[in-house]
């Protein structure tokens, strides 16, 4: 098919039935796809106060207009839903295979209602969606599953499931799919899990087609060589995202011990290429992707060897520093485990730094852990607990209700050592080294994500990006490139979440774009002008991005989230970072907020978007019926 | 017909040809109509270098897609040429009805190219443009062409001429249209002079639909409402623009003595409630606009008593304190054979002062004058230089050169005391009071202009309006609305900028939303949503704004312009202001500068927009073939 119709299956998992439709033409103008889509439909067709894990909760599969087409590293599908981890909107997004071969296969978004007795799953083929039973399927891990059901579509058919955790309503799981792509974040899997939904299966090789298809060739043939400049991705492509780990480490912004400091003394044992070296790690890329952060390596399991996705930056420090471990293969077979058991590496490696801090405090003991001694950096333990939050068993049914409420169930004063925002936990950055990470991560509608904003414009390599977009003088960009100073990192924020909003919209990797500007925003705008076949600019894409955010914004509003969520544990606002170069810093957290409402056209004291500010953005939305 | 669709003819005045074309969808998208697609047009159309008196130059008239519907004050239209006064990119602007019954007679556009060899008109009328002989026309003032003409199509036909002064090129002429609206500004009478074309009838009463005709009149009945609001436009409405003398005078803003000074000791004789009561006069109203700030009275002209359109605040200033003359009724009636002889009253005001300062301070000696005593206040040498002027004898063939040229050809000092930016005779603000306008003057692409960036967002009754749309803190508000302080005002003359450009392709007029905003940017975007059956926001207007913008200036450094040509005379950067509460004033136009340039993504040492700023706003644009 020509272009981008937003074809849309409605499933109803109540009544078995399967709606087809295309969504208007000036809704997807308003909100072009993916996330932006998703979340526009979630607030025109949930009410507030909906129980997450209720089957009134809806759950949103969307793909972008690039997603699946010749554009360098157009691999991106979404899954979204009312988060039962957070209680505000949640998605995740995830590379790999699975939204090319859902839009090859005929559909661009799913909107599962209402949910299901008995496990199913569903089969995308030919322009259509079919409800399955998956009673076979139910207990599976993710990769038993993706194994199972490619044997009976093919190796070319791509699968996104849920394991254990997800059957189990673990408010930390994730969906993986094409064996360790992980849409992980905010408890997406726990909702599929609701839903008695196993998994999805897309078939179909159907080529994605522009509607002026030799000018997108044309742009995307230019965007594919920009997307592999190695002077831009030259690290990424080498190491993927774990060579962040050793400049990490040196400025202090690697989590250590629940993020208590940015330096981990025995961060050596986790850089990249020692790691590299040590597990023999491969390259590995999602489709059409020129950088190719993606790694692979093979691991035992149970006996048998297996090859495993892996190992990403966030999982190295969530499962090594910031829980004092400097075992790497440790961290890659915890690393599968999540993996095959459909959990969020990030979520877990929180909760277990959160549970080693309490044990070591004494506000855990042997009695609320079962018996268990949860120390530092001891792996076996790590292990236990993991398998342990999956099944819900034992201590790990309170690890499986995430860290926020895990906080509160205990109390204690356990509630201080807590690292998440809105419930969500908070990855793997030291928010008072890099202040544009604190910022966006108080800021971020789903909760603490760094893949919300990803500010990295601020870094110095990236100042006249910043030049360019944020319009600050030269003495200005000298303090937006000092990481460690808060000013205007509420404008790089602002700048950077619209930016995330308009990728997650159009189905690209944020890398070759909001994290390296290897492919400028222009180009961007000019390859989806091309898909779309109209005039579209840079400006148009950031107003899609700020609509999203705004859009979003008013979705937690009402379900009572103010300016009181867009916070931080105080461990960054109190608490002096006890080493590194940025020794003794605090996070400015106000002095950011106060600036980026007002850029942001909110109130200054609820955080709501103004009634002028969504006017100007078009918003409210057109409610899209379904 | 519905909407807009850029119906255009495109008259050869050498070929005595015309062809009838619709603009391309996506070319509208891009500009809009009005001001946006006739500087596009323009910028596609014209090689540099082109004399702008020649017949290779092109004279464009054009409405916006609003002009001639039920919107409030829809009923402008816009004239543009390459500018023979300044020789950048010209336009200039009217109210009236000429607009709307251009629309009426069913064409949107007309581009007029090459140059006739004898007197001709151009009769509009059922989506035709016909070539006529105006033989018996030419030499006729713009009254007795209107009448003429009226008497052969009826008092319906709408009528915009130029008189002896655009005839003889005269370089600060204007069009007149329905007896007294001007297209004053930049010369563009003289460029229809050159190509002999005398005038343009609109003959025509079809009504212009939207395509969302129910939708569209909800939204302009509403838009109708506000726009009549009288807490906004209260003032406006009951002294039209006159109301401004005495404000102005109080905090030294009135222009006064070649804008030496700001207060005029006999200010008072010039105010409103003065001037309204000795002279009788009326209000009046353009097609469709519930404010009304056009004003009537009745003069004696030769013995016969005419009725005058007038008097503009800026005639008042220009012609009165600006020249030292207090006499309201000398004013009126130099205003009347401006209109009649088709002249802009700025101009010509700027241009007497100038000749009366360099008289007084021995600059301009009789010898210059032709015998002439040229004295401040003068009253009856000042029409006897109009006259002249118009009609290019003796003294008045250096006067009608325009300021700039004027001194440059005198030289002898003079220059420094022409009051021009770009060769644009500067309107009746004092820059050292207004620091907005100090600095929307020096970097208006047409020249010194009040109405090309009209940064009212300054003043303190718009103080919220400023909050909402400039984003700044309650600090950085306190320094936008005092007036005399250059903080902030780079960042309200983009925007302000940006929304005129705007306004400018949509055909409206500026004061129910630029000055009052009693008619808010969200409701204008809806309104050309609903007219155009698409999804406009603010943003994508204020983008379109931009894109005009920058397109302006790419014109304008193909002539050679840049950074050197956005200066203010040596009396605003270097001589205190004498007067008034913020005697000693001058205007800091580097720091502005430096930030306007910042905040637009111009090269700072050149003042042209970075390849990178064009490319966000999809520039260069699609050149539009005719």
């Amino acid at each position: 098919m020509r272009g981008f119709r937003g074809r849309t299956a409605v499933v109803d998992l109540r009544n078995r039935s399967v709606k087809l439709l295309d969504l208007e033409r000036s809704f997807l103008s308003q909100y072009v796809g993916g996330r932006g889509v998703s979340s526009a439909l979630l607030y025109s067709l949930l009410p507030s106060g909906v129980d997450p894990l209720s089957a009134e909760n809806i759950l949103i599969f969307a793909t972008g207009p690039l997603t699946g087409t010749i554009w360098p590293s157009a691999c991106r599908y979404i899954v979204s839903a009312k988060s039962p981890l957070t209680g505000a909107l949640g998605y995740s997004n995830a590379g790999g295979y699975f939204g090319p071969r859902l839009r090859m296969a005929g559909v661009d978004f799913i909107v599962v209602k209402h949910a299901s007795d008995s496990p199913v799953y569903l089969l995308v083929e030919d322009g259509r969606v079919e409800i399955r039973d998956a009673a076979d399927l139910w207990g599976l891990t993710t990769r038993q599953v993706t194994e199972e059901l490619q044997a009976e579509f093919g190796s070319k058919a791509s699968v996104t499931a849920i394991g254990p955790a997800g059957e189990r309503l673990v408010k930390i799981s994730a969906l993986i799919n094409d064996e360790g792509r992980a849409a992980a974040r905010t408890g997406m899997g726990a909702v599929m899990g609701s839903k008695k939904l196993k998994a999805v299966v897309a078939v179909g090789d159907k080529p994605v087609e522009a509607e002026k298809p030799e000018k997108f060739r044309q742009i995307s043939k230019f965007a594919f060589k920009m997307a592999a400049n190695p002077d831009k991705v030259g690290e990424l492509s080498r190491y993927g995202t774990s060579f962040l780990v050793a400049p990490k480490n040196e400025i202090g912004d690697l989590p250590t011990r629940n993020h208590y400091d940015g330096t981990f003394e025995q961060g050596k044992q986790l850089y990249a290429e020692i790691v590299h070296e040590e597990l023999g790690i491969k390259k590995a890329a999602c489709f059409s992707c020129p950088i190719g952060c993606g790694r692979r390596l093979k691991l035992a399991l149970g006996g048998l060897e297996v090859e495993l996705e892996g190992m990403e930056y966030e999982t190295i420090a969530a499962l090594g520093s910031n829980c004092a471990n400097a075992d790497a293969r440790a961290v890659a077979e915890m690393n599968l485990m999540c993996n095959e058991l459909g959990l969020d590496t990030i979520s877990v490696g929180v909760v277990l730094a959160w549970a080693m801090e309490c044990y070591e405090r004494g506000l855990l003991t042997k009695e609320d852990t079962g018996g268990l001694e949860i120390r530092w950096g001891d792996v076996e333990v790590m292990k236990e607990l993991i398998r342990m939050t999956a099944h819900r068993e034992g201590f790990g049914d309170l690890l499986a209700e995430g860290v926020h409420r895990a906080s509160q169930i205990v109390g204690k004063g356990t509630e201080k050592y807590a690292m998440h925002v809105k419930g969500l936990e908070i990855p793997m950055q030291q928010p008072r080294a890099v202040k544009m990470f604190a910022l966006g991560h108080a800021t971020s509608n789903r909760g603490a994500d760094h893949l919300y904003a990803l500010p990295t414009i601020c870094y110095p390599h990236l100042r006249e990006e910043a030049r360019k977009y944020l319009g600050l003088s030269d003495e200005e960009l000298d303090e937006l490139t000092d990481v460690a100073s808060w000013k205007h990192k509420a404008r790089a924020v602002v700048f950077s979440e619209n930016l995330c909003a308009a990728a997650d919209s159009l189905g690209v990797c944020k890398f070759p774009t909001v994290e390296t500007y290897a492919v400028t925003p222009e180009l961007l705008a000019q390859g989806y002008g091309a898909l779309a076949g109209a005039g579209v600019t840079t400006k148009d894409l950031l107003e899609v991005g700020e609509r999203v955010v705004n859009l979003e914004r008013m979705f937690n509003f009402r379900e009572g989230f103010s300016k009181k969520d867009d916070t931080l544990p105080e461990r960054f606002t109190k608490e002096p970072l006890p080493s590194g170069p940025f020794r003794g810093s605090v996070v400015e957290l106000e002095e950011m907020l106060e600036e980026y409402y007002r850029l942001r056209g909110w109130e200054p004291e609820t955080g709501a978007p103004r009634a002028e500010t969504l006017a100007m953005l078009g918003l409210p939305p057109s409610r899209q019926a379904l």
